[in-house]
């Protein structure tokens, strides 16, 4: 008789794991709330004013090297996520908070230089410290940041809105963070590097949330759903399908890439289609648009952003199937989207 | 010439980092708002409703050894933690958010048991989770909660408010925490101990938060300071003293003990005044009260709770100074409160 393994993390994945644990937890809750399974959770808050609350975890060794980023840098990055969350429901940040876990021997110059990348984008965005918690480790260094933020009701924009037929966009490049991450693995420092090397690293290590574009797009009602690109197209438009019940047609020669990026990836024999849609950490955002008023909201973007809102695709009625074309030809990516426990 | 040695995380232990760094964020907060330095940050919310905000960082082989302590109670534990600093506000907790970072091959009935423990007191509590975020761990399993909570401004109480003369008081016992950690350290498993080690294990592992007992507390004006017990009462009063700029005097015959702690410290040879007030963990209670209003205050609470609010101490005027007395005579105890850099 074979003996049955028990069932681990692995064989579930991030997404089946959160999927057999959120079902209890979105049962009962009061109508004016809203659980797990968006950008940030919804709570009352002041009549038509709503509160925003997202937190994001970053492990060493699994989201950051140490040696690899700068203190600077991962205190910029570590809020720049989470306000990312609050852009992708057309938020504003308003109040963070920090708990640190801290290997024996971390030098306190390294919190000055942290501290420093974080506050300069905290008083950038206007978002205050107001809490956290401080630790020992016995492994790495573990930041978790939660923020909370607000916005109008009536500019909420969920991940269960797309409708079959709508334009799938994005507010900005897609694949630099990922080939900045490959370069930072293969180079101990960005110091003597050429331009494009050095512009890929820096997209990955001080990611610019987008939140003037999530507040304005947020403010159109031909925005149908709305999310940040922080696991790379693929699997966040998974997270759209689920929600919004539908199909995605992605037409690969439309993803917006940075000049850098295609030198870099002809110099160095990169998959450009897997680095755009399934290189992670983007964190510009990923919406749908009524078709009709897709032409309409790209000029008023433009002038707004003197950037283009890229249309990368259409929403199709064929429920959780995703696919990729090149000119009309079906095309298989040979790399899925990020999920912490699969490789 | 001597080597200057860096300054590191133990040269400032946990109190001292959060000084250095959370003055700088203490500057320009709005007048709405209270940040960094009590047991929850205080948020406007809906008129004179108030939401208070708290986080904590559980991290394996610091907090909790995953062998020592059942995956259902440290779901209870994970959550109960925060529950007592909004408890220590008077407030009535509402929403949670759960970070995990997860080692491979954790197995799934680990958190089928974990989120038993979680989900049993967010019933009873009426807490409902609303997100959080799934990640890999490279070392052991780290936590994360933060708890939101609401409560009235006119019951705020602050570790700000204690004035010279003040009774100082506790509503539960002390040292059963710590009492059951060092039981847990020693022995394998609880299963065939006797009644009392596995009453003290009991309280380690599943501590109450006093929610009912800090709602109460918070509406009768005679209060004035009140935080919670988790660092043990040495490191905690010592919070009190620096936020009302005041000193402490402790009676140690006046630390209330249950049976079981004292005939276990009989038996193993404990130093019971080390154990009561520098164990950590209680999660009662600590408060201070005007000093002509405390009997008939403790008389309500007693007929509230059926249970004593215990005297053990007196708010002095020499700022910084706790100092503690046996029938009359100082004590110099040989053990401080909890600080996660120093040993």
């Amino acid at each position: 008789m074979k003996k049955r393994k028990a069932l681990t993390i692995e064989d579930l994945g991030e997404f089946g794991f959160i999927a057999r644990f959120s079902t209890d937890f979105l049962k009962n809750l009061p109508p004016t709330v809203l659980g797990i399974g968006d950008d940030c959770a919804v709570l009352p808050w002041k009549g038509r004013k709503k509160l925003l609350i997202t937190t994001d975890l970053l492990v060493e060794e699994v989201h950051f090297l140490r040696d690899k980023i700068s203190a600077a840098d991962l205190g910029h990055k570590a809020l720049a996520v989470n306000l990312s969350d609050i852009a992708a429901m057309g938020g504003r940040p308003r109040w963070a908070f920090l708990s640190i876990a801290i290997p024996t021997g971390t030098p306190i110059a390294w919190f000055d230089d942290f501290f420093r990348g974080w506050k300069r984008l905290g008083r950038r965005t206007g978002v205050h410290l107001l809490g956290g918690d401080t630790t020992a480790s016995k492994g790495g260094l573990v930041i978790n940041v939660v923020v909370a933020g607000e916005t109008d009701q009536r500019y909420l924009k969920y991940r269960s809105a797309a409708r079959p037929g709508d334009v799938v966009a994005v507010t900005g490049d897609l694949g630099d963070s990922e080939g900045g991450l490959r370069l930072i693995l293969k180079k101990t420092s960005p110091a003597g590097l050429p331009p494009d090397e050095r512009y890929l690293i820096r997209r990955h290590c001080r990611p610019r949330p987008h939140l003037e574009e999530g507040r304005f797009l947020a403010r159109q009602p031909e925005v149908r759903a709305m999310m940040d690109v922080s696991d790379g197209i693929d699997s966040d438009l998974r997270r759209i399908m689920e929600r919004s019940g539908c199909g995605v047609k992605i037409y690969l020669e439309n993803l917006p890439l940075s000049p850098a990026l295609k030198r870099c990836a002809r110099r160095l024999g990169w998959n450009l289609d897997e680095v755009a849609a399934a290189g992670g950490e983007d964190y510009c955002l990923l919406l749908t648009v009524a078709r009709n008023d897709f032409p309409a909201l790209a000029r008023r973007f433009y002038r707004r952003f003197r950037r283009p809102l890229a249309a990368i695709g259409l929403i199709t009625d064929e429920k959780n199937r995703l696919r990729y074309f090149r000119n009309q030809l079906p095309v298989i990516l040979g790399k899925s989207g990020f999920d912490h426990f699969k490789v």
